[in-house]
Parts: C-alpha cells; structure tokens; sequence
C-alpha cells in the first residue's frame, strides 16, 4: 500500500480545521528535570469532546458526499468515539447512530444523547456489537464508521501530531498510546511526512500486549484478557493501519499497572490537567524507558481526558 | 495614597520576567453556553509551583537590594506564599526562612524544603505565628515579606492581569478571590491601568466574607469563622492592600461551600484541569450571578492547582 503523501494529510487538517480546537503543548521542567529528557505533551484532553477522537470522526464524516452523509452514520464504541461521531455528526447537521454496550456507563451514555444522537444497545461481548452493527447496516444506507480501522479515521487522527510537529521544531521521538491503532498510525504518517527522521514508538499496557506481538509476530495478534485501567486500549489492530505501523513505527514500549497510575496521578498532581489512564500510558513509557530516550526532544499524545476522576482518585 | 502607575506595573512584570511563566489562557464553550456569558481563564494554577504566588513572591524578593537579601528572607504562610518564597529564594540564590503552623500538611512542608527553604514551625495559631515571626526578626537583619498585605507583592501579583488584559481584547470585568487581598489588589491596579473601563470584583465565600463587610463599612472587618472549603481564603485584608480595594474595586461577590465545590469540580470534569477551592469560588461567581454578568467578557483568574485531589474527589 502506498502511503498519504504530505499534501493528502494537509488536506485533511484542512478538511476538519473548523470542527476541532488546535490544542496546546504542554511542557513541565520538574519532568524534564526528574527524567532527564525534554518532553512536549500534545493536550488532546482539552481537545473537543474531551479526547482526540475527535480529528477522526470530524475527518471520516466530512470526507462524505453530501448524499452519503444525508442518511447519517453508524458507528459502535463503548468511549471516546461514540461521544466524537455523535458530535461531529451533530456539527454536519446529521444524524448519527452509535451501538454501545448495555454497560457502558451512563455518564458515557448521556454524553452521547446530549449530542443528539440515537444508541442502540448490544450485549458486551464484540460478537453481540457485531450482530448489532451488521442488522443495522442490512437495513440501512448509512455508512459505517470503524473507530480505528478507517483511513479517513486515520487521516483525521494525523492531524495532532502535524500540528506538535509544526509547533515543536526538531522533534525527535513522538510516543502515543496504541489501542485499536488509529491513533498510532495516524502520528506516524504525520511525523513521518512534516518532521522526517522522527521516531514513532507506541505504547501499551503489558496486559494487554497484542500491539507489541503484533510487530514482532508480523501479523494481528489478540489479546486474551482486557485487564487493564487503560479501557481505551483493549482492543486490537486491524488491516488498515497494521500495515501503516508495520512500515512506519519503531517499536512499542510496553508498562505495568502501577507504571500506568503512578505516571497518571503525577500528571494530574503536578502539570495540573487530568488525563484518562489511556494517556498515561504514553507517559509511563517516557519514565520507564527513560535511559533509552535520555536527552531526547520528545512529543507524547496526551490522547484524551474523560477519566472517572473519583474512582481513579482512590486507586491511584 | 498615590497608586502605581503603568510604567511602575511594566516595570514589576519586567522584573520577574524570567523567573515566572506567562500562563495561557483558556476558554470553554460549553462554559460560556451554559451560562451565557464569554469566559476567559487565567491559568495561574499552571504558574511555577502552582498558584500566582509566584508573581508576588519573585517580585519582592527581586525588589530587593543586594545587600538587603544577602541575609536571606523571612515569610510565614501555612499554603502556597510559603512554596513561591522558599522557590524565588532558591532561584535568587539566598535563603528563605518560613515560618509554619505545626499542623501543616506533610505535603506542603515537603514541598517547601525540597525548594530547600528552612521552615520554624509555630502553634497553629495567627498569635503564635508572629510570635515566632517577631522572635526570628529581632535576632536577624533578614527582611520579612507579607503574603498579602506588601507593595512590592501585590505589584508581582499584578502582572497576571496584565497579561490577561494583553491576550484578550475587551475584557469588560475580570474576577478574582479574595483572602488576604494581595491578589485582587493586584488584579485591580492592572485592569485598571491596562485595560480602562474594566470592572473588578473580588469573590469570596459567604462563610468567611470579611472583604465583603470590609467594603460596606469602610475599614477592615475580620471573620469569626474559618469554615470554608477555600482554605486560601481564610484570612483578612491589609492596611496596604484595603485602599487599593476600596478605590478600585466595584463589590464583591459571594458564593456557598456548595457553589464553589460544584464551580471545582465542573471545571476538573469539563476543561481537564485541577484547580484548588480558592479558585473556584472565583468561577462559582460567575455562574451565580450570571444575570448580572449576561453577556459580558470576563476574565476569572484560577489562582491555583495546589489542591489535595484525593480528598476533594471524595467529598464533591
């Protein structure tokens, strides 16, 4: 496959410019200072909705015809994507149909009705979602919108890490979580189109490992068991981006739980801004791995910031 | 009493210039939609060690003649004045003295030592506190710096507004808490010098409304009650900063304990930052009297991020 040149990426920055914030970069010298690196943090937590997902669904939805759009979108997630398609729907003046799980937890339901859009629920299990999505779709025009499987999804999730690149000159690590790969294959073709000779390197939690195996074996791997705190990351690559981070990205570190937390809470307490444990994955890593990256100008994706603050506050 | 002019404030923001950071400004839509007015957040919970005390405390402490810091500096505080002073001596390269109630959290004791200050603990009293402060200037020749209630810190403290005022355009009011006036001293000379026609209130909760009394009678009032979850406000107005308050601020808003926990808790869930219970009696302001303030541009300055983030998850 060949990859989105420079000028497709700018088009999408292009396309999704007026839906989305550009948000900021934060640094932190106690960081610095403690791990002896440089580190920027992308803060997509203050993005809108809360989470980077947003670039994505923005970027997927407005890459539309008009008439395929006019029929409004599906799209099945238990977080941050539903709320982004139910959004960035309601920003194109469409309709938008999410299948979440009957356990989603209603903070994460009724963000997404308070955009307006229609739920429809499915059983836990990824089969049950399945079923659910293809009955919908059979009976239906509406396009399908993959949260991390989708090249406009990616396109649109590219634009964070074009704009730290524009932001931050000579950069040369960006680190970003890796969950279903939409978010780490989209950093890497934007790293490697504005800031060239950047490494990209994802991070995971080692329980659930399956981006890591994924590299080393050279194909999709699964993950047997979804203990981790970072709920955003449990699920698996797909055959869109597997071979965009096979070609682009150097490696993924890999953290424990406590790494996750103890990196969380101290970006909580000392930077000031809350970020979900998904984020703190990229930033357990920078601390783990810190001799490997020592004096390096790094970029983190601080991915998103919907976190269950008073439940995180007792366990962290 | 003559107040500072422009070029006097312009000097105070030159002169801490390096030993600060400019902090950002924040806005959020969901803010100004909720409650109908343009809101515009200074970030001083992003400021070094956490608070815009760090304004005050580089200030006076750079104001300072060589000879005069040679011998060190002396401040009492039980919160964040204690951390901006043990900080600004450090990056000054004297020594700080701090005087501390012996009930002081751990947290904050550390924080000051680890600034490498030298703390003397003192009953938790005020009485005990000068005391020991009495006691420590008599034997020394070390300077003693006021929290609140000192010219050369209010003129440090000054330099937030001005910065607010430089970032937005027409700010028609700006709000800050009020403890022990230091703060809306500052905001007010700053407003008024850079931004004519701006309106400052002050903000302080109903349980401790010493400021509140102070402006309706004409001289300072003192409170009977500590009971406020905004522990930075707990204190009462100085001799040097009530005139400047008094010429210069239009009126003082209150707000309950429940109001400025519901205020905390929103901006941490909503705008992904942690602010400390002072701060938001300033933002619980705004959304009480938002018929007041319809559609006005207002500036909120979040003093701080010092907040014990554990303990508040459990109780708003």
């Amino acid at each position: 496959m060949s990859l989105p040149d420079k000028s497709r990426l700018a088009d999408a920055a292009a396309l999704i410019n007026r839906f989305i914030h550009r948000t900021t970069v934060m640094s932190a010298n106690s960081f610095n200072k403690t791990y002896g690196v440089q580190a920027f943090f992308k803060c997509e937590n203050f993005q809108r909705m809360g989470a980077f997902k947003m670039r994505g669904a923005s970027h997927a939805i407005a890459s539309l015809t008009e008439e395929q759009r006019r029929a409004g979108v599906v799209t099945h997630s238990s977080g941050n994507f539903a709320q982004a398609v139910a959004l960035a729907a309601k920003l194109h003046g469409i309709r938008a149909t999410v299948v979440m799980p009957d356990n989603a937890p209603v903070v994460k339901t009724e963000a997404v009705r308070g955009y307006g859009a229609e739920i429809i629920f499915s059983g836990p299990s990824p089969q049950s979602r399945e079923e659910k999505v293809a009955a919908i779709m059979t009976n239906s025009d509406m396009p399908f919108i993959h949260p991390s499987n989708d090249l406009m999804v990616i396109l649109g999730n590219s634009t964070a890490t074009k704009e730290l690149v524009e932001d931050i000159p000579d950069l040369e690590v960006v680190i970003a979580p890796v969950g279903g790969g939409g978010l780490i294959a989209g950093t890497a073709l934007a790293a490697h189109a504005f800031g060239p000779g950047i490494e990209v390197w994802g991070a995971e939690p080692e329980n659930v490992d399956d981006a890591y195996r994924s590299l080393k074996s050279g194909q999709i791997e699964y993950n047997t068991s979804a203990d981790t705190i970072a709920d955003g990351l449990r699920t698996h690559l797909g055959d869109i981006n597997f071979p965009i981070i096979r070609q682009l990205v150097s490696g993924i570190f890999l953290v424990s739980e406590a790494e996750i937390l103890d990196a969380m809470w101290w970006v909580w307490q000392r930077m000031k801004i809350i970020i979900e444990p998904s984020s703190a994955v990229a930033v357990a890593a920078v601390v783990r791995y810190r001799q490997q990256l020592a004096g390096k100008r790094i970029g983190i994706i601080l991915s998103g910031g919907n976190a269950d603050i008073r439940h995180l506050a007792t366990i962290s």
